[in-house]
């Protein structure tokens, strides 16, 4: 079936939902959960849950419930997080390269960020965050990439900059990149990018305000608050 | 027809990304554009893209297009952007509450940043963004949420900081919250939440190496990268 191989995005994203969950559930020493109790713990659909799940397998017994353990470890291979990835970030100096580059909340769930990248050159050499080593010079990008082995760039660049930016990102040899630049940028067939824009995230809260304004009272499950793709 | 009061999320979060290119091309002196145009551009669907169009409304003359200044227009209503929304920050002495104090491009898309908090006696009184004022106790938020009208509070707190925050947040008279600490918020009847988790990002970005790695090749449209809601 091809919907297995081609689940939504939005159902890869409650993947990283449900492992977080599940994660602190074993933590806690529980063993077994339903998909009712799982979806009511994180304001989801159940039928959701169910069907977020099917796309990569059968999990869980009908009446018991998923094994928290099992259910865990599967979610962790399917979204390949086994192993360590390399993380780099492009436009280090601005104050969300910053940000990011001290955030120790990626480490905590696998991803290293082991270089830095500027063209600025009164960054360029700095020490931002000690484990990812001083900042370097854009053009060392692809020399980089491969010695350290990055996988995934992260862009916190000025959108005027992505002129000198965007063939260093595409031809670094990376397979995927983070982009917080006010810009979309476009996946290829070799590079998949995800765009996050932080104010469209503001703005989308904007229109709930907005129909609040207007006295338009729609409940939250109905605002899709979520993404579930439905 | 309740579904045109009731898009999904993902369709708002596209009005988003059509508003910043239509202000491009009206920057630019375009006059009118076509779905196509627009699809072609933003890596969309042309449907798609008059499906959440068609949500508010009839727009564009078929053979013709969208007039670039009228589509911007009803989008800055739709969304509730023709007047400035006020906003503050909970956790503003943490790294990624400094960024997101200073980050310009809020205020460049009618969001001011108005007021900054913490719990953190070695950040309170101190000065981060000089627009925003000096950072506050959390214990002044509902005073200052009426006095400076603050409709959307960020949080960017760590996960241990929520409990002595969330009756704060809820009861403190904002509408909306837009929550970047590691835990799942859920809306209420009164309270909108939208949760970003930076990390989600990276893991789904993981899966589609792991995809990668497992040589399963799939189109970057087939992905779902936009959250099309497909």
């Amino acid at each position: 079936m091809a919907k297995k191989l081609v689940p939504p995005q939005a159902t890869i994203r409650r993947l990283s939902v449900y492992l977080r969950y599940l994660s602190s559930l074993e933590n806690d020493g529980v063993k077994v959960i339903s998909s009712a109790d799982l979806a009511t713990r994180l304001a989801l659909n159940p039928a959701q849950v169910r069907k977020d799940l099917a796309y990569f397998g059968e999990f869980g017994k009908r009446g018991v419930g998923y094994s928290v353990k099992k259910l865990r470890d599967h979610i962790i291979k399917i979204l390949g997080l086994q192993q360590v990835r390399s993380v780099a970030i492009i436009g280090a100096g601005g104050r969300l390269g910053r940000a990011l580059a001290l955030y120790t909340g990626f480490e905590k769930r696998n991803f290293k960020v082991k270089a830095l990248f500027d063209i600025d050159n009164s960054v360029i050499g700095t020490t931002l965050a000690p484990e990812a080593g001083a900042v370097l010079h854009l053009d060392e990008l692809p020399k980089i990439v491969k010695e350290r082995n990055i996988e995934i760039l992260i862009l916190t660049i000025p959108a005027e900059a992505i002129k000198s930016v965007y063939d260093y990102v595409m031809l670094s040899g990376v397979k995927a990149v983070l982009n917080f630049a006010p810009f979309k940028l476009i996946s290829t067939e070799d590079v998949v990018v995800h765009n996050v824009d932080l104010t469209t995230e503001l703005e989308s809260l904007s229109y709930h305000l907005r129909l609040k304004e207007s006295g338009i009272d729609i409940s939250p499950e109905e605002n899709g608050i979520d993404d579930t793709g439905s």
